[in-house]
């Protein structure tokens, strides 16, 4: 039955990244499907996203008429010698113009370097799989698994990779973390161990919905390998009430509950604050933000049925993951009770991420989802749910994620001063173009995310070109939200007309909510030695040609 | 009866200020003792707030020992001659060092001139009172009001008011504002009809509740004269429910509720956001802010006695004020019925006012509170309130108190495209020293209020005396906020260090509430054509001498 299971997972994995195969991770395995790089169909899965649907027509019509005619002379070169062999290596060592780029699908080797630049969804998008395989790439956008795009590849065919390169190197028995999950490899990595990683600009704001396999990762311990046969979440009973042992399947039995919630990192665009003075942290760019459809049990209807019921006096709900360190301390973190046991405030115990069951980076089988609260109190890999009359004592919810003034370092911090980050301030970030790009004169498209905590919408996105004398306001996109619930973020873009005289254009974001809270102008003043909530304007310099 | 009536009230009114003497006007007068200027004693009346009870202590102690020995040269020189006989133009004239600073008490005249420096309150606060009376400055401040004070006033007394001079000019009868109540000369008045006025910044941050008499006033109408014997509140009801006619004694059958609520106007600090470029509105500085003790029926009690229940679809709360404009037209506004039935939200029908009835330029006798929302949505007088699937439709709900990108002028603005201000952002500002003022070096002591919208408590003021190169952290003053219902303002006050080689400082206030949102740095990119929402750092420049 293992065997099984294994066949219908790994023989779709492509053999590039299929790197395990020893029968001891057969189960890890199983248990991980939905971190396979299988096909995703934006055009089907997310119905509303009709501007998707169309640009991909568009980009089709490219495809079929205009480059297949531009490469016409390259036909029927397919080579019938017997091909040439190359390393993975060889491969990876071909990832820029300079080398060449090169990249795989399948055992076949391809040298594109002549085709970046006509690739249809842009040179850059291409440039992440320089140097490793397509599928991962072609799993996002299913439009390229289609003959003419197959076909216009085989021009560029050079040779095969070697079969006993299929092999990987076996990883470190000791290493806590060897059992982590195979990453997309379009992630940019900010920390390999715990895992810590972002999708770059460019995919960020590809879709409304983030892909799971492109979904910001933030590890704070090794992965843990749960069976979902035998998991159990342990819920504390009430005084009077009685505790709960949950299997998934007796969670799958509460109503099912769906909601489309961004999740931000506290840390995000930290990067952008160590410029100012060095802070302790991952540097994250832009990308420790993302949105997915979760669905699973309301935390309110598992806590009811635990005998747990709104009180007067202040309480919190404590979360301990499943993940722990060397010294057997577990993740944790807590919310008041109060939005716990608030239906309106939507907070889940979630087994499903756009409707797969949740990937093993995203907290397998079931991890909480806090609608309009930092990252860090979704806690992933959940084994334990109490109230208590206190926060969680966790080093991250005491010891961590808490802001302070820009005069506070590390001989002077005092934690218990400052509350626990719950709900996030306004945010929002340039995407398209990057900083440092050159674009064109004429219509430049700049496009971004703006997102704020505590349900409250996004009702405005303001853009200026010229370092911010003048603003444009942007077009919202993404779907309309209720009042008061706005858990998700909206995509802008604004398309602004750059004369041919101009040289440079310095870009700048600002977005306001519905409580008419705006982002701070600069940096500087809202630094704090973690570099956390980092949301001033953001500022991206272009050159222009004409 | 009437005449005991106009005689409890009207001999109490101090001589200089008692305008109103025809029979027409009793009733009104009798309905609004609560406008008399009567002593409150905020050491008896807000027992909480001991630290203002030691500094009148100590004040008390100042004038009684100190200042007196200081003057005891001045002593036995009240002239027994015939007084000289002065008009209140004459006095009126005598407002500032140059001409002399007078002041009356009954019908006393003072010259002050030699005493506002020696003033233990500090010369700002008694020059408030130069060329009028000292009554309403002496009701608020009761300290003033002992024997000791007295006799030190006599040494000071030039002479006495014409005894004609104590009726003032008849009003206009076709004057619409003719019946609008009297109002405290501390007041800083930036629109006399209708009535619009602010407290001055020293008197705003002289305690945490703001007293009565100089809580800010925004009218937009004429203020109506109600009898609280006939007044009624209709409340639409529900379908299947009955519509209600409230007289005030049904109201004061509901469960009463008690809360401290900060009120704030969209337009607060609106000279900051004119000076970038015009702006359509009062010209507000600092002081469109204020922090009383209200108390009444909850509206969810109100609404569900009417059969209203919380529903699915959207809804709105309307309300309607009883006062008008010449075609009839009344004051209205709405908010979203999940906050008028969310008995955590604390919205109130209020008819005390830091327990009193209400003052009539506050409402009399019933007015709408709604905690943690702009101050256009708690209308006054009010007369009706009803549920329907839209907001109001009120020109104050529709085409006014809404923001706008600074790119918007009247050309290009549409009222439809932004949601009208509920929560308020985050704000705060500098009330000691004022801009332009001369502070001694050494110990500077920098003062000030903080409040956020929605009921996010605020929990940190930054200040910086060098325009914001470093920052220090204010010291908290006020009550305890209970999570997620942080009505009220925090009171702030720095005492920094000032080298006597600093010539001058730049003191910047910057706030932050519980979801981490803070105030812009800058006001034009916040700026908008209707001038609200001005709540950028708040800046002042002084000077210092050694």
């Amino acid at each position: 039955m293992l065997l099984q299971l294994y066949r219908s997972v790994v023989v779709r994995l492509p053999q590039a990244i299929r790197v395990k195969s020893t029968p001891l991770r057969l189960c890890i395995q199983a248990c991980s499907t939905n971190d396979s790089l299988e096909p995703q169909h934006p055009s089907l899965t997310f119905s509303d996203d009709n501007s998707r649907t169309r640009r991909w027509k568009v980009m089709g019509t490219l495809l079929g008429l205009g480059v297949v005619l531009v490469y016409h002379e390259h036909r029927c070169r397919a080579s019938q010698e017997s091909p040439r062999m190359y390393s993975k290596e060889d491969v990876r060592s071909h990832n820029n113009p300079k080398t060449g780029v090169w990249v795989t699908l399948g055992s076949e080797v391809f040298d594109v370097t002549k085709f970046v630049d006509l690739h249809p969804g842009g040179p850059s998008k291409l440039m992440l799989a320089a140097g490793g395989p397509l599928e991962p790439f072609w799993a996002l956008y299913a439009v390229h698994n289609q003959p003419h795009v197959r076909e216009l590849l085989a021009e560029y065919k050079i040779g095969e990779l070697n079969p006993e390169d299929s092999m990987s190197p076996s990883v470190e028995a000791s290493d806590p973390y060897a059992d982590d999950p195979i990453r997309h490899p379009a992630l940019r990595i900010n920390s390999q161990r715990p895992f810590n990683a972002e999708p770059p600009p460019e995919l960020l704001t590809e879709g409304y919905i983030t892909p799971n396999p492109i979904f910001f990762t933030r590890n704070h311990l090794p992965v843990p390998n749960l069976d979902p046969h035998t998991y159990r979440l342990h819920v504390v009973g009430a005084p009077g009430g009685q505790s709960l042992s949950l299997s998934l399947d007796d969670l799958h039995k509460f109503p099912k509950h769906e909601v489309t919630v961004t999740l931000q990192c506290a840390g995000n665009r930290r990067s952008e604050m160590s410029k100012v003075k060095e802070v302790k942290g991952l540097e994250w760019r832009t990308g420790a933000i993302s949105t997915a459809r979760w669905a699973g049990a309301r935390l309110c209807d598992v806590l009811a049925q635990a005998g747990h019921r709104l009180c007067d006096s202040e309480a919190h709900v404590c979360f301990e993951g499943l993940d722990s360190d060397p010294t057997g301390t577990a993740y944790g973190a807590s919310i008041p009770l109060a939005r716990a046991m608030d239906p309106e405030a939507e907070v889940l115990l979630a087994y499903e991420m756009n409707g797969q069951p949740l990937p093993r980076d995203h907290g397998f089988p079931v991890r909480v989802v806090v609608p309009g609260v930092v990252g860090a109190r979704h806690v992933k890999w959940l084994g334990r749910v109490s109230v208590e009359s206190e926060e969680s004592y966790s080093h991250w919810q005491r010891r961590d994620y808490k802001g302070f003034s820009p005069s506070v370092d590390w001989d002077t911090v005092n934690f218990d001063l400052a509350p626990s980050i719950q709900e996030l301030p306004i945010q929002s970030a340039i995407t398209q173009p990057q900083d440092g790009a050159i674009v064109e004169s004429g219509e430049v498209t700049i496009k971004g995310y703006a997102w704020s905590g505590g349900g409250r919408a996004v009702i405005r996105v303001d853009v200026s070109v010229d370092g911010g004398l003048t603003w444009q306001e942007a077009e919202l996109e993404g779907e309309e939200q209720c009042p008061r619930k706005a858990w998700a973020w909206r995509i802008w873009q604004l398309k602004a007309q750059v004369p041919a005289e101009q040289k440079e254009l310095n870009i700048i974001c600002k977005a306001v909510d519905d409580s008419y809270n705006v982002q701070p102008d600069t940096v500087a003043p809202i630094w704090n030695l973690r570099g956390v909530l980092s949301n001033a304007w953001h500022r991206v310099h272009v050159q222009v040609v004409p």
